[in-house]
């Protein structure tokens, strides 16, 4: 998608991935190597005018040393913060966000003592590298530690664990921020989002039912945390809603699942300006057209007919092959209300048999 | 166009051309051939489920063979009546739509005899293969014959000529319209376009000032042109207005310039909906989401922040050679309604220092 953003800017995208089937191979050139391969990506930067991610694991150390070659943006260091879990909510602290309660988990007695300290339930979570989900363990009760060291005690040592409080949040909100080279910070409306078995399922924008007050102070948040880190491009900050309080959650140092909405249903898309801004040209408008509703596709495509037949349903195939719990695609719907998003929803549920996927947007926009 | 557009519904693009540097090369793949290299042309078929062209002189013959082994849209029949000046203005009088006179002019008698018939002024145009007003010559008086000859005198025994009335009228609109495999019908609104040099230069959507008669009698038309042809995918037909009347100027059997403005100021654009119909999906909705103004950049790339520092500003770089008269761009303004989208092509047309490209619009938005 970033690809597709490109080219009508005239930039020509080369990407670079392990895998002889990424699908930026669809639409750009595809340069295969592995982020260790120094050699391939010293000839890759010599090729290229500059540097971005779709994915926050690249290795930090990797953007690193490609930044020595080439402007790399967001910088190394953003990345490497928001790779780990423990800096990523140490600086949310440290800039004024709450966050859940968390420590930093290292061994089995770290989990114990944890599990003293944060109380239950909470989840336990790599450090790095996860991502959808993958990488964390809930704990309901003490007895869960052993089964949750099992599952996660082995990435410990690798990568770090962070042990945090479940929140029982009211909702999960998402601020897709924008920063430019020059420093200019522009963010799309809030996203309501809906995660089941901790994938993304379900994206609402603008957030129905938010208050300004509220989306002032995320707004805040984002432009505070994006400006200590030299922030440039795109990112998401992940919020938990819990009594009118903001929670951090996470921070994605790239374009955002929650902000795919923003390709129909924004005057500007979340991927033309990432390579606005990257590349530093001027921002452009990151207003709504209307409200948008995302679906996610995971595991397999569905028909895209009851999709393709309500007006202004728009359509995403990533062309991957199908995988239980891998995104192969998204579909966003747009309306010029809420009222009629919510009629547009029912009719794309049923006609899909997914009535239980668009059901929570349909009660809130109700 | 078509294959960024291809690329979301999970289609990917196999583009032929003769050239090693066919902007569609950037976004998919290209099998370099020319058109009448047979064998190349039957591997390409072998390789696609569906062909289509975003180029009216592909040979009808080519078609026709393609027609053979595959599925192409839009057929064959309708292709070779859109290449013929002659055959096109034949079909537009027979389905009741008025045309500019015309007359067929195969010798330099005949192109005196026209001249009688037809009255001065004047266009002699070569039948087929031509675009953004290459092979016309305009004629003022009958002392302009000669130059008319041997400007077109050659011309005229490999692909015929054509005599035309030169209309003096008050304005040009065009109906880009789609037509699915199912025979279902759908235009975008009447778009209104400025020619310079026979080349467009600017079009506004929806065109300001149409009444709704006129716009019933346009879309009428073009349903009725379809019908007869068969057509299937995007097509634009070019309108003359004088007095109110419709003429019919030519049909372009493809996606067109006049439709640009619609990937982003319609619901669906004209790239997607192409796609869609040659695929036998549903067609998606073509309502425009406000006012939008389209303009073209010829000859070579003009500096690009103007346009992208506008609100819903976009820009699209072909990522062809500058050379002049050469269509190597465009950038659509997106706005509201009309009075703000005049406020934002009068900073566009001062930033870039081409006030007299935008004034025309300007003019009628006011
Ligand atoms: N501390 C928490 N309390 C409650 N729910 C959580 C918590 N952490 C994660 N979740 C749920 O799991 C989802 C995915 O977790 P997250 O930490 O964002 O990982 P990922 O990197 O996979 O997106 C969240 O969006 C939320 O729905
Ligand atoms: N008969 C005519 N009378 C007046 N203007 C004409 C006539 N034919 C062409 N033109 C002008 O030249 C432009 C280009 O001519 P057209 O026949 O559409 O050729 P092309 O295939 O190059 O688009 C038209 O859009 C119109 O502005
Ligand atoms: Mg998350
Ligand atoms: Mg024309």
């Amino acid at each position: 998608m970033l690809a597709l953003a490109a080219a009508p800017l005239g930039i020509r995208t080369l990407a670079v991935d392990a895998s002889a089937d990424a699908c930026a191979g669809q639409v750009a050139e595809l340069l295969i190597a592995g982020w260790s391969d120094e050699a391939a990506l010293a000839d890759f930067a010599r090729r290229v005018d500059a540097v971005t991610f779709d994915f926050e694991n690249v290795p930090a150390a990797t953007a690193e040393r490609l930044a020595g070659q080439v402007a790399v943006h967001p910088n190394p260091q953003a990345l490497a913060v928001a790779q780990d879990r423990l800096a990523e909510k140490t600086l949310f602290r440290e800039s004024g966000l709450d966050t859940p309660g968390f420590a930093a988990v290292d061994t089995r007695d770290d989990l114990v003592a944890a599990v003293e300290r944060i109380g239950l339930p909470a989840i336990l979570k790599t450090r790095r590298l996860g991502y959808d989900g993958k990488g964390q363990f809930r704990l309901k009760t003490a007895a869960d530690i052993d089964a949750a060291w099992a599952a996660l005690g082995e990435a410990a040592a690798k990568h770090g664990l962070i042990l945090e409080a479940f929140v029982p949040f009211d909702r999960e909100l998402s601020v897709v921020a924008v920063r430019g080279r020059d420093g200019e910070f522009r963010t799309w409306p809030l996203t309501r989002n809906w995660h089941v078995d901790g994938v993304l399922s379900l994206s609402l924008a603008p957030a129905p039912g938010t208050s300004d007050a509220l989306e002032q102070a995320a707004v805040a948040q984002a432009k505070a945390i994006a400006e200590r880190l030299g922030y440039v491009g795109v990112f998401a900050l992940e919020l938990f809603v819990r009594g009118g309080e903001l929670l951090g959650n996470e921070m994605a140092p790239r374009v955002h699942n929650s902000g795919h909405w923003t390709i129909e249903g924004a005057h500007t898309s979340q991927f033309e300006n990432h390579i606005r801004a990257v590349l530093g040209l001027p921002l452009g408008d990151t207003g709504a057209r209307g409200a948008s509703a995302m679906l996610n596709w995971i595991g397999e495509m569905p028909d895209p007919a009851p999709v393709l037949s309500v007006a202004d349903g728009h359509w995403h195939d990533y062309g991957k092959e199908a995988r239980p719990g891998r995104k192969v695609g998204h579909a966003t719907i747009c309306a010029s209300d809420a009222g009629s998003l919510r009629a547009k929803l029912v009719e794309v549920g049923s006609g899909l048999g997914r009535e239980a996927q668009v059901a929570p947007a349909i009660e809130v926009l109700g």
